[in-house]
Parts: C-alpha cells; structure tokens; sequence
C-alpha cells in the first residue's frame, strides 16, 4: 500500500474529538484543561514481537505499552500520536487497526503521526494524558519504609504471547493517585527485579523484594521458579507502588477492584537492591529483569 | 553503551525548566499555558540518511525536520521526546548530542524519551509547541484565487546534504501566523510539486505552480534543470504559505526578514494540480515531487 494510501486509510478510520485538530496537518492541536503529562513507547521487530505475530495484536502492544505509562502517572489519556515504519512485507493498515482499537478502548484519540518504510517494523506511540484526580504519581515520592506493592500477578509475559495484550491500570492507577498514601508508582514493563530499584533510586532508596510473596502469574508454567520468573520475567504492565507502611491495612480494606494488590517488599534508607530467600534471610538480590535484545 | 550508561549520559546532558518533571519518570509533565500543537517526525537509515553520514549531524536533521512542523503553524518550541531505535554501530550519544544542541538553539526542552536495540538506525522527534500569536495557522483556511509563496530558495537539498541542516522557519512563520490575510501554512518536505497540491487540496482547491519563478537553490547545479529541481528535489523546509492575492503587495513591503519571500503559484477553484510551462501555457503537472525510498 502507498503511504497517501495508507494515510488515508487510517484517517478514514478515526473521528476527531471536538475542537480538536487531528491527522493531517502538519501539527495536530488541542486545549489541554491543564497540567499534561506526555510519554513515548517503542516496539521493533525481533525484539518486542517476532515478524510471524499477527500484525493487528502488534500494533494493540504498540498502544497498550505506550498508554501504560499514562496509567502508571494516574493519568486519564488524551491523546495520542503514531511513528509508523513499516517494511512493504507488513500489513501496516492492520497493525494500525489494531492500535486503533486499543487507543479506543481507552478512550484515547489519534490525532496524527507519520509513515516511513523500513526494513524491520518499529512502531513508536506517543501518548498524553491529563490528571484525572489531584496529582500525578510520580517514582520519586516515596520514603524508607514504604511499602512496595503491585496491582496483579506477575511473569510468564512473553512465553505465553500475554505481552501482545497488555492491559494498562488506569482505573487502579486513578485510584492510587488518589490515596495520599500512596507515594510513588511506576508500571513493570522489564520485571519486578529491574523496576522496583528504578522506583527505589528515584526516591533516593534502596529496596528489599520479597519474591515468595510476589503472586505468580498462571502463564508461568508449574516446573519453573515461580518466584524467580514473577520478579525477573519483564512485560506484565502491572503497576508497582510504594505506599505508607503503616496505611498498608487500610489501602487493603478501601481497594475497590476485584484484582489483587499485593505486597513485594520494602524500600531501605541504604542504597542497593536485597531480597529475601526462601529461608527468609536478607541477601544482595543477584537476579536481573528482562533486557530487551 | 548499555541502554541505561546512554539514558543516564542523555540525563546529565539536559535541565529540566522550572515547574517541568523531565527524563527519569513513567512520563514527562508540564503545565501548557493554552491551546498546544504537536507533531512526531521519523527519520530512517538508508532513506533519509546514510550508515556514513555523521551521527551528530543525523540527530541534528531528526530535530530540525520535526521542529520545522512547529514553524509552519506559527507555533514556538515547548518540549520534546526522542524515541532512539539505535544499532550498537551507531553512536547514540554522539547522535543524541546533535539532536539536543538543535533544540536547544530553538529553545525546545528535551523532556523524555525512550531508546531501544534495531538493525537500523531510526529515530522519531516528538515536538509540541504553543501559540506565539494569535492562532495557528493550518493547511485549510486557504481560498481559491489565493497566491501561494515561499520562504526562500529551494531544490538540491539531498545532493548537497543540506537535509542534515534544515532551519526551522520560526520567526517566518510566526510572523506569518500573525498577518490575517496568509490563510494557510505548510513546510516543504517533499518538493513542491508534492507539498503544494496537499495545501490546495485541504482548503477544497487545485493549484497553479509556476515553476520559471521559483527561486532556485545554488546548492542546484547549473548544468541541472533549475526549475524542476527547485519544484521536485524535497527536503527544503522551506515554508509554503497561501496569501490573499490583493495583499501580496503589502505583504512584501510589511516582510521584515532578509529571506526572499516569492511567489511561486496560485490557488484554483477546480481541483487538480497545473503549471505554466516555459512558454506560459497552463499544463497539467507531469513532475512529482521527492518520494523517499
């Protein structure tokens, strides 16, 4: 398919939010309602899906990925841009179909982007968002003692093709953003083991992880390490937040979603990353997350 | 370097601007001060530069291209995300170095971004600006009988490299934003025997290219045919405005710039794209303009 071709494909496809200026200009505009918040996510071929993936599932991780970011501020999304480089070997309009309908879903607007050909896909999304409660969350407003918490179970991502539907928590991140003890967030796209010392230096911690405790996710298959696979599997787009100690109770009773939040560890007024073994002994954490090739 | 040695590297190399959360969280946050335009721009390995080409220069055509999309809605520079698929041949820092000093001299804040691993280098801009006069101007408020003009030279951009250095019009096309009577605005990427029919066919019109007035580019050689290079080579980032005809005269006694601003065609009431040939008979367009590989 020709670019103008493809171009007008997509434009067919999507109706611009009211006041708004969407796909093609050379700018899409909007009146933002005040303090936005704004991320760009990339996924490339042979790296975050194969080239046998069905192209429509690649482009909902495109979007998925990218909005799970907004969601990990507490962020309601806005709206969202599309760099598509696509290789004449991929149905670029069904990888656009799919990453439509995921935007969709949350209530997301495309409102513009560009379209190169390639010799790998790569597909870059940006999304904004705006604050749906008081605040955004950020990773660096937690303190030594917080409580680390996360909203699902983890692992088993990419083994099982899960990673192809991530599902950001923008409900869950709403209403953590909306708890005052609830200090700091992020969402786990490299694994427990890689992003909560991200979270914990960000606040100027370091952290100790509790992987018997970290809920194992059905896609983790029974003979592997489920503890090891929920901290270092990567992918999940859980989200992962540091929260008061001692409301730790309370966050639990008042928790309005059927999903289970749950304790991982602990952020530490010493640098470093520790976890506690199956014997229950403190040990420098030897094991890393998932790195992309 | 390690994903995480090039993201810290990138870090130590920006200032957040006041009241701004910058590169290190899920997102970045700003408070916009109203109605915001935004644009993301690609560039690719093998099609818009060459594996030999400088990295410092290549980040700096990945900044300009896309901040050049700001200019032509009248818009100035707030902030910027940079999505980094760079192959471990490539020297990412060197190439992010060029990308920032380029939004730098712009006044345009690095703000996020996100890198990964790929077989080619490809790296999309994400910029977003705000008004700098009364609106933005679009590719639509254009009316037939309009001229068509351009902010300087073009043609032999490629061959020249010229396209690693391209100049965001901004004080050209703020100040244009700011006259009532320029009704439509848009940058040259693609020539303009590709650009102009996309800003007539957006305010509902044909066009008339005169190709004997373009100003031709000295970066054209002289042996070439001056016209068709200046109207087909691409790449200028030039800006291409419609004017309210009976205005012209007044536009060029109030322009204030040293740049030529010339006349290069006019809008129709029918649809199509035409030209004057050498003898000045109106033609259908046989030329198009550059298509990227």
């Amino acid at each position: 398919m020709k670019e103008s071709d493809l171009i007008a494909a997509i434009r067919s496809r999507v109706t611009d939010p009211s006041g708004v200026i969407g796909i093609g200009d050379d700018c899409c505009v909007w009146t933002p309602s005040g303090q936005t918040c704004l991320s760009v996510d990339t996924i490339v071929e042979g790296r975050h899906f194969r080239a046998s993936d069905e192209p429509g599932l690649v482009g909902r991780k495109a979007a998925g990925a990218a909005l799970s970011d907004l969601a990990a501020m507490g962020a309601r999304p806005i709206g969202a841009v599309v760099a598509l480089s696509c290789p004449a070997r991929w149905d670029g309009l069904a990888v656009m179909d799919g990453l439509i309908a995921e935007l969709r879903r949350h209530g997301c607007a495309l409102l513009g982007g560009d379209t190169t050909g390639s010799e790998a896909l790569v597909i870059s999304v940006t999304v904004w968002g705006e604050r749906a409660s008081a605040r955004f969350l950020t990773r660096s407003g937690a303190a030594a003692g917080d409580l680390l918490v996360v909203t699902g179970p983890l692992g088993g991502s990419l083994r099982s093709g899960r990673h192809l539907r991530p599902q950001p928590r923008f409900a869950e991140g709403q209403w953590l953003a909306d708890q005052p003890y609830v200090r700091a967030m992020m969402d786990l796209s490299d694994g427990l083991a890689a992003d909560a010392p991200k979270l914990a230096e960000a606040s100027g911690c370091g952290c100790l992880l509790l992987p018997q405790d970290v809920p194992v996710h059905p896609d983790v298959p029974e003979m592997a390490d489920g503890a090891k696979a929920a901290c270092c599997d990567g992918e999940d787009f859980e989200l992962l937040a540091a929260v008061s100690a001692e409301q730790w109770p309370h966050l639990q009773l008042a928790w309005p979603f059927p999903r289970q939040l749950a304790r991982v560890g602990w952020l530490l007024d010493r640098p470093g990353t520790f976890m506690e073994d199956r014997q229950g002994r403190v040990v420098p954490m030897t094991w890393t997350g998932f790195e992309h090739a």
